[in-house]
């Protein structure tokens, strides 16, 4: 069964078209033959966990192991960062969107465009990570969100505009808790749910003010693909302690480990040594 | 600079001989002999973190690297646990306990004894993670606070008792409050403080009616010492976000890791294939 899904997740990896709703390898959770959505064969365990990605499938995940440009990474108060206004999200009032248990996340599939770096990409998903993936100042905050593009001119160039979520006592990310209200339906991984219309005005006008870091790295999950523009909001965004709890509990820690300096060999061959 | 406090670091842990308030192993951060904190060269960072502490003194934090019986592990609701009333804590009011910085973490020295596995035990200190280390269900909590012991035997066997603390918006846990409204005082790496009294009585009444996860596993810091008995309470412990985030701003991202299972190769070396 392992083994089956395995190969079948290798197939859908390698694959080097896109289709419907974007690029495979930004998103190779695709519905199969028979509708359903694949449960992916890494985790965020043990040894199918971030340190044994690459010897999952030594093939379409080798970058995860041997990538020297990898996320997510360190990020501090001077990292190179672009100004208000450089960063232009604009995500349509989504109708029946559909938000689906990965088993590893939970993803929200909704049509958008980022224009950003002097380039236009179009939105295939967005998910999120508890805790934090990237660390700010070495701190971690306790969830993060990520929007995932690809490019709109064909190309396999990948997008993410991430944000920080910071729990809170008293106030909250109306669009985050209009989306979790539906968790309750899609906690079984490989179940998914319609979701009722999402205004995004709000939100997007709001992340439209914002400055953001910016650095080329890579996805934070398996095929852990390299040459992926980073923009990570520098201000976080709210989240009610009750409904971060029922994310928390719907995909439990999904966060890989903090990878080397850019440019630097990965962490791994730098562990391996004396081993 | 780096080198000879490593340099020291390494002395330090390989002493084996105790002092006034511990075995150094698990707690090397010992007063130096000008009376200040020594910073240890360990971090959470990248070529200092934990997937490469093994590297930074081969022979003192080999375990790190090579050990089979490492903590984090991963803990389900149905790890083995000793009932209600197995474990009792008994830390008499402390006047002026010393409340330390050490850059990696806040701890308070304090004396106390812990009775459980048909041993007496004697405290060391207690220290936080944010988040926490081990993981329940898979899930981490936002942190964890670490009672260390020595074996009252003057063996060199060492305890755990460990708590998750999980962030909350109305109720908190008064003995943490008191001690954390003095984080402000030691926010510099290597300063300490004196705290006034604090009383133990009405925590550690708490925490002897919990049940706790019990298991042997290692040190979750350099050297990675293993044969520690762990006690991990079944109860999470509230703590107020405000202070939570004061605690976090102090000693950022601290945890270790999840290692492999009780037992298993060490997750380097199961990693370090095909690298």
């Amino acid at each position: 069964m392992i083994a089956a899904a395995l190969f079948s997740l290798a197939f859908i990896s390698s694959a080097a078209a896109s289709c419907g709703r974007g690029l495979t390898f930004i998103d190779p959770f695709q519905f199969d033959a028979e509708g359903h959505i694949p449960i992916p064969s890494f985790s965020y365990g043990t040894t199918t966990g971030p340190l044994n990605w690459h010897n999952l499938n030594t093939t379409a995940y080798f970058l995860c192991g041997n990538g020297t440009h990898q996320s997510p990474i360190l990020i501090n108060t001077t990292s190179a960062q672009v100004p208000p206004g450089s960063v232009k999200l604009n995500v349509p009032n989504a109708r029946n969107a559909s938000f689906e248990n990965l088993g590893t996340n939970v993803e929200i599939v909704v049509n958008g465009t980022l224009q950003a770096a002097n380039s236009t990409w179009k939105l295939s998903q967005f998910h999120f990570h508890t805790p934090s993936e990237h660390r700010l100042d070495l701190g971690h905050y306790e969830a993060e969100m990520h929007f995932v593009f690809a490019a709109a001119d064909g190309s396999t160039k990948v997008a993410v505009l991430g944000f920080f979520i910071q729990v809170a006592s008293n106030e909250s990310t109306p669009l985050l808790e209009t989306i979790f209200a539906h968790l309750g339906s899609i906690q079984t991984p490989g179940t998914t749910t319609q979701l009722p219309t999402i205004d995004f005005s709000s939100f997007q006008a709001s992340a439209n003010k914002m400055a953001y870091f910016q650095y080329t790295g890579s996805l934070t999950t398996p095929p852990c693909t390299e040459g992926v523009a980073w923009f990570l909001a520098t201000t976080p965004i709210p989240l009610k302690i009750d409904t971060y709890n029922v994310l928390k509990g719907t995909t439990k820690t999904n966060n890989r480990y903090t990878q080397n300096l850019l440019g630097q060999p990965n962490l791994l061959e730098v562990a391996k040594v004396n081993l």
